[in-house]
């Protein structure tokens, strides 16, 4: 590794360490993602999100802004993300009898997918939720965190 | 909403909630903001600001710098701004017998326009006066926070 | 200056420059602070605003939320201000005709006072307002940028 | 509502909006909490893990710094969770045949619990993980996102 | 300057003020630089790196992270750098018998080049180094940060 | 470590894996800190600065912004660092014939010292000054980044 000034950069990584794989060469092309977690707690937490009585206020507003926000924060969480220019975020949530279900979607024009923001914006959603709740729930659970669908790039449509 | 991930991204905002519009297919064109701030202030504190001698240090550098940074936070405080790649930032003073006014200009390469980025420069930079002299005038006020010029974008150009 | 290192820490600051003043030796006591900040837009606005039908969704929940995140980034953005353990921060809303009052509240239980956490809670509510609005009318304006009320803290309550 | 400014503080928050909670009156005590996620892939997938294989290297160890960063933005990400003086986070795996449990566990010495930055470090340690792995798995999940115990404050110590 | 608005942007910057110049007109292509630092210790605390011993635990893939995750932060540090998607980010080490040399290589394909985020990576990555043995070495130094070798963009290859 | 939930926190840390230790027990003192680095270009670019003549603009009020700023970002940079509420920040410069030492002073009433504030500080400084020169000076190098005093804490007063 001496000699890396004069070799070019071939002397990067040559064993198993972390790093940010080059993504230069790949095209910009619509890239969207779809992922989802799910909030699980009790029936009567559910009415208080609903009818805005928990403590710290109205809650899925809340929450869907923190998501969206969270989305942008990605490759600040996420060390081995690339930041991305995101075109849009949405999240929305299906309230069940004893459930929350956040659904965050996110689409760009760039060289890399979006799974990794819709992921963050719909867990960062969930959690904000989870941070209301908690003064009246402190058994909540967060779950299925996953990609639901996602299109663009060289793996094309898929959905899950 | 059940069949969100079969029926591609149809699902998402159906009613008025929050979110980041979609700017996939907007065009990259070069587009230019200026805004304003205007503070109000005691002709003492503006020779204060001219001579450098408040509490905390030089004043105008300070918000300057203090604007030109936050011009690049826009998208991390505006919860539905779209980050942009800025291309240039510049604020400057005009300073009246008891009133400093900062004018932002911002240009970017891109999607979407940067009255947001211009207008957050030209605030952030007037709090930053505000902080400097808020020890010698707790009356101090911001105002007229507006754009002044916009030009490219589908709008076109514009002067205020 | 350049036996600054044997000299204690007197060699800093001998001039005009910059610098976050020492507040190590300030009690920490409850302090709170109110200030506004007041958007302007045409009365159609104003409607669109209450009845939820602009295009990027609900602004005045959006608008909350990024008041008090921003709150909490107050000393990131203006230079010289300390970081301080914050202890509430509320937003809320005066709508007129054809104006929207913010009102920020922000109180903590620190060695310095919150005016700068709760102007810079009420400006990037009322930007954020802007936003929602700017395709609707890009004519809008902010002003009255001012801390309404003081308590705790060396000068005692206050109010303007 | 006009009133505001010489009422005190009575103005703010009268309907169900959102806020962050005065916290001020708090009493300041050690307070400790550990939260769980759990990452569901297949088996080969581990042991790529184990063997340090994948295309974006070492990942036990990137999760364990993105986790603990991550702690001290919590505030940053959750809208409503008040900023903390963070004493300690440690960020734990085990390894199964098909998952890898994610153990956080973080302490203050502050006025409000910590479980938020525990829930935090935790999933964002379990979503690096995922994305160092997706691009050999993009089935993968990450679930069980909770609270396992908790000291201290004023609901005592508490273990799920 | 009074007739700023209707003059075009010409109003901004006719003195010596700090700006960031505009960088719209220029060309993307790609880019890339590598820089250094060298953090100076004693050949025990090498040897502590080396076997995992130090008290805040294992400092290279520590070090490694908090380099590429700075990159990321290069214009959110550096008041008048630009933002540019980063493309890609290795950080590795060549340890000494008394000190560690830290090579950070970042590319892009943007507009400006990459000199700062690789320095800025390379001295996050020494400073974390910096951190971890500072319990057991408090006189380390770290010196020699520079630019080694950048190529694209207007100035063509070059190599220190 | 199946046990882990019900045997208190003792599962945590039980290899040589990075975390942030624990400082919730340490007494909060007085501390203060002062670091260097030191710029080295040429006599021509050191008369650039001075007279204000620099492509980017005045250089060395830029950089103690940036430095200053830099202080209050330093635990989100340094991976196992503390948050820490600093009370001071200064930031001087000593220009010579082909230099500029640049000196960080920061201090804090806190549980950990702020050497790696200092050092923050004093870097970021340094890398800002060069941003601005880097387009007359491709060759300048940053060194000699350590600490040359301490005081407050466990270890006693320090001067290097």
């Amino acid at each position: 590794m001496t000699d890396s000034a004069g070799s070019g950069l071939s002397h990067v990584r040559d064993d198993g360490s972390a790093h940010m794989v080059d993504v230069t060469a790949k095209a910009e092309t619509k890239r969207v993602a779809v992922a989802q977690a799910v909030l699980h707690t009790r029936p009567d937490v559910i009415l208080q999100i609903s009818d805005g009585s928990l403590p710290k206020g109205e809650a899925l507003g809340t929450a869907r802004i923190a998501g969206i926000m969270a989305a942008k924060q990605t490759s600040n969480l996420i060390p081995l993300c690339h930041p991305l220019p995101i075109g849009s975020v949405t999240v929305d949530f299906e309230t069940g009898s004893d459930s929350v279900r956040v659904l965050a979607s996110v689409s760009t024009r760039g060289v890399t997918g979006v799974e990794m923001e819709a992921l963050t914006a719909a867990s960062v959603a969930a959690l904000t939720l989870y941070d209301m709740i908690k003064a009246v729930d402190k058994r909540a659970m967060i779950d299925a965190i996953q990609v639901l669908e996602k299109s663009g790039g060289k793996s094309g449509d898929w959905s899950g």
